[in-house]
């Protein structure tokens, strides 16, 4: 890095904006996507895909439900030309999808593709030539009227090579490129679109799309708007044209480039999924899709299983999708902090209770089962964690509904191991963790034998009478006892004996299934006389009994400490 | 995925603007920087790092220039107690450096926080509480007087505790965050933020710092850009305040975000290397910084070495950074590209050729060896790449200048290998594929022996005589021959012999380097009766004999074919 860089490098001059309307708008309705996997994501890829590998990619785009897609630089490569041949021939292409087929504003190249295009239905032929100041300067070395006669004269040929293609049927449309557009000046960009609209003999019913790249992304979003609102303010034959983004992703804002263009009046934008391309790619479909969709607009493209979408994405491009990378990436549902796991919680137990189809859970921008991803493993137990966070591993994993006052002393006991093991815990070693904490704990005390006995008098109310076998270490003994249920019962039955201290708090029993099996767990609250409070859990298939271990695991951990 | 969005999520509602002052802003200085790797950071990883790798981080981040670095969550877990008693014991933390500390408004937190930074010199001590409507309604059930209170409450003990800490010669300084910041009705911000000013007894000399998190990314940059500026606008205390953000990156856009709220006035950015943190991320410091240096802006970090902060952070983390990630992922200094390659080359080209310091390259935004990454990878060849891309190629790796009529022809010889093989070639490959094309092809035409006599006449010109042995096949012969220099000395000694059927177009030869020896490479172009060009290409210690070697290897390939 240099100390100066204003020496080095020359920053993106803003245009000067009399008034600007595109920061009051909104996004109200997706844009017309064309996805550009085929081309620029595959030109960007190590090992490009081979013929049937973007069969693959094609057939899922098409089921994600994009309806333009562009497939290639059939003019560029056999293996291009060769994969054109097989979507046609193979009869690969709704009728209600249309190939985009790229081509330089080259006679014999526009030629080629004409070739290429040949039993095909729908078709956009997009021709470009490069624009930029820059590129003009040292790459072409020629001036604004030279580039603009490149395009005009592509356009006539196209125009003129056109006529028997329609005559035979085919649907064919145009689409212009001033490649390096975000480098070109914006009167300059205006001109050649404005010719090129011309040569082509655009009209309102028949549209040629403009597609505007950010082809390096060289300015912030907001620079990007006030171009397309300019642009789109000055273009003398506006209501000719569907006005297309392209945006690159140089600086990081693809995504914000593109929804800013949108603001400013772009109604059409191509992308890729998971933004592969070129460098650092192009605009990420999927991100631009579903933050409309977290904003209540749906945006036309079905992303319900992205891991499936994920899972050919990463096998024909070879790429690897990040584990940020929002709405897909493997972390981006999970929650480390107890903070916000216990938001999380409370966010979704609102939405329960208060039957609301609105989404309102905190950190989490979206429902992850409207991607297909799943809620339970969102929360993983490492040292960051809280109490909420093991409580609710324990409810979403295995059933447990800790009760809340037990998860503080339960979320010590997580954190003592994390903090030992300096790594992530795995749901079942949290469920072992719980399990030797606090379950069926039979030391000292432990139960043999057991009976209940229970009838109701005549004005509804129970008498449970208990009578059982206990062993403290080697020592069996027998108590008794009545009361209005069993747990009172019991412990009635065990006044007088050494384990009497505790005096009974609080109680929860519900059922978990285990396997086929349906269990009764017991989480049971004992205070002792110093006013400390001891948790036990019981399980046991008879409901009455999971209490009974519940208070006598609850003894033996509060004696045994 | 829902068929209508708008039934189950609510979309962001943004403010009202009465004028909008950040659209016609310009970056023109970094903000100040605070690194929250070691805490949001680490917070978000499957495995935290444990002390060893926090400190390796935290001495990287120095090593950047980041001047306040967030160290963690004392009072949260053991293992961020003892980190930072290792910072602070170890002298780890240089005079110039502030460490902060995090902590919840929650006055038993904030007591053992105040522990924890006993010794450490430089503390920004950053408490914080939640604020968004979504917050106080499903998790704190409280009202916004209630949560103004806790912050109240949490000030005002923060200052009576820093008494003794600032008497002890601590430099302590304030930071508050309204947490969940964009989920809150700006006038409510607003409000909370000015109590805890006043509390905390802000003042211009001793500004506190509000720091005002996108905690959950939930709008497009433009509407965060508003929001910054009206609670800018709407803060009484505004010059007893330093406007912080801390953006996530839920929507992907992270980083337009942080710019925007630069624009709208904000003074400081907390973010993270590659942009690491909770679910998708913080916003990334690398990608915010070098946009800056790209635009002329000294950010006032240090990136010149990214591979190297990278290999660190992946290191510690465990986390890996995407291929596509701007400045650092792998293939971002890549153009596969024929054109792109072609404008690469040409826009080097240029800024050699005028000496100009300025960075004027097409498709690169930036010199790659500002970040200590290399120019001469950029370049590898698929069945994507054109012709410009095999000679840059020969030219980085192998300093073979290939002459630009000479480069299409090659080109094809590389994309028919492409398309053969269906992967990338490496550059050892392309340079295999040139020397079994053109250099000394000795087939049917062999030099066996050779001699050259030179003089010069009293005007100058030279005259020089070739005597050589030539075979074809099996047949050897001898033939003489004058001119005025070797190659034309060599073409009239051949005249008469079968393979006079050529004439000589043009030729180039350069030095290259082998090992420790100088070789001379001549390129060679021929043309035959019908027209056709033949290029061949000698390669020898000799000068002389370079372009002999070169005129038989274009003669071989001809009449091979």
């Amino acid at each position: 890095m240099v100390k100066d860089p204003k020496n080095k490098y020359i920053p993106f001059v803003p245009i000067k904006m009399e008034h600007r309307a595109w920061p009051d708008h909104q996004i109200t309705h997706p844009p017309v996507w064309c996805s550009v996997d085929l081309r620029d994501g595959n030109q960007a890829l190590v090992d490009p895909m081979n013929v049937e590998e973007k069969l693959e990619l094609f057939h899922t785009l098409v089921d994600i439900g994009v309806k333009e897609i562009e497939v290639g630089f059939p003019s560029a490569s056999e293996t291009e030309y060769e994969f054109l041949q097989a979507l046609i021939d193979g009869h690969h292409i709704p009728d209600d999808v249309t190939i985009q087929m790229l081509v330089q504003a080259r006679p014999h190249l526009i030629r080629k593709t004409f070739e290429a295009m040949e039993g095909a239905k729908n078709v956009i032929l997009h021709f470009y030539n490069s624009t930029s100041t820059l590129q003009r300067k040292v790459v072409f070395h020629s001036d604004m009227d030279g580039i603009i006669q490149i395009a005009v004269d592509a356009a006539k040929l196209i125009r003129e090579l056109s006529e028997p293609v329609i005559r035979g049927g085919t649907n064919l449309r145009y689409q212009y490129s001033p490649e390096s557009f975000m480098g070109t000046e914006m009167d300059n960009a205006v001109l050649i679109c404005q010719r090129v609209l011309e040569e082509l003999g655009a009209t309102p019913e028949n549209k040629v799309i403009l597609n505007l790249p950010s082809t390096v992304e060289n300015c912030m979003p907001n620079y990007f708007a006030d171009e397309i609102e300019y642009f789109i303010e000055h273009l003398p034959s506006r209501d000719c044209a569907i006005i297309s983004l392209h945006p690159h992703n140089d600086r990081g804002e693809g995504v914000a480039t593109a929804e800013m263009g949108l603001l400013a009046g772009a109604e059409r934008m191509e992308a890729t999924l998971f933004g592969n391309g070129e460098r650092t790619g192009n605009v990420d479909m999927v991100t631009l899709a579903m933050n409309m969709y977290t904003q209540g607009v749906n945006p036309g493209l079905d992303f319900s299983n992205i891991n499936q979408i994920r899972s050919v994405y990463e096998r024909v491009t070879k790429m690897k999708v990040g584990e940020r990378q929002p709405y897909v990436g493997e972390l981006v549902f999970t929650a480390f902090s107890g903070s916000h796991q216990d938001a999380i919680n409370k966010g979704v137990q609102y939405m329960r209770e208060s039957n609301s189809t609105l989404w309102e859970v905190p950190y989490l921008p979206i429902d992850p089962s409207d991607v297909g991803r799943q809620y339970e493993p969102i929360i993983r137990i490492n040292s960051q964690s809280g109490k909420g966070g093991a409580a609710f591993v324990m409810q979403a994993n295995f059933g447990y509904d800790i009760p809340k006052a037990m998860q503080p002393e339960f979320g010590q006991i997580v954190q003592v191991e994390t903090d030992r093991v300096g790594t992530e815990l795995k749901p079942e070693r949290i469920y072992e963790l719980f399990r030797d904490a606090y379950i069926d704990i039979d030391a000292p005390y432990r139960l043999i034998k057991h009976a209940f006995r229970e009838s109701t008098d005549g004005t509804g109310v129970s008498h449970v009478t208990f009578e059982g076998t206990l062993s403290h270490k080697d020592t069996v003994f027998q108590v008794s006892g009545e009361g209005n249920g069993p747990i009172d019962a019991f412990f009635n039955a065990i006044h007088g004996q050494k384990m009497d201290r505790f005096t009974f708090v609080d109680y929860k029993e519900h059922a978990i299934q285990a396997g086929s099996d349906s269990m009764a767990v017991a989480y049971i609250q004992l205070r002792d006389a110093q006013g400390t409070d001891h948790f036990g859990v019981g399980v046991d298939h008879n409901i009455n009994l999971a209490p009974l271990r519940g208070i006598l695991s609850a003894i033996n951990r509060a004696v045994g400490k």
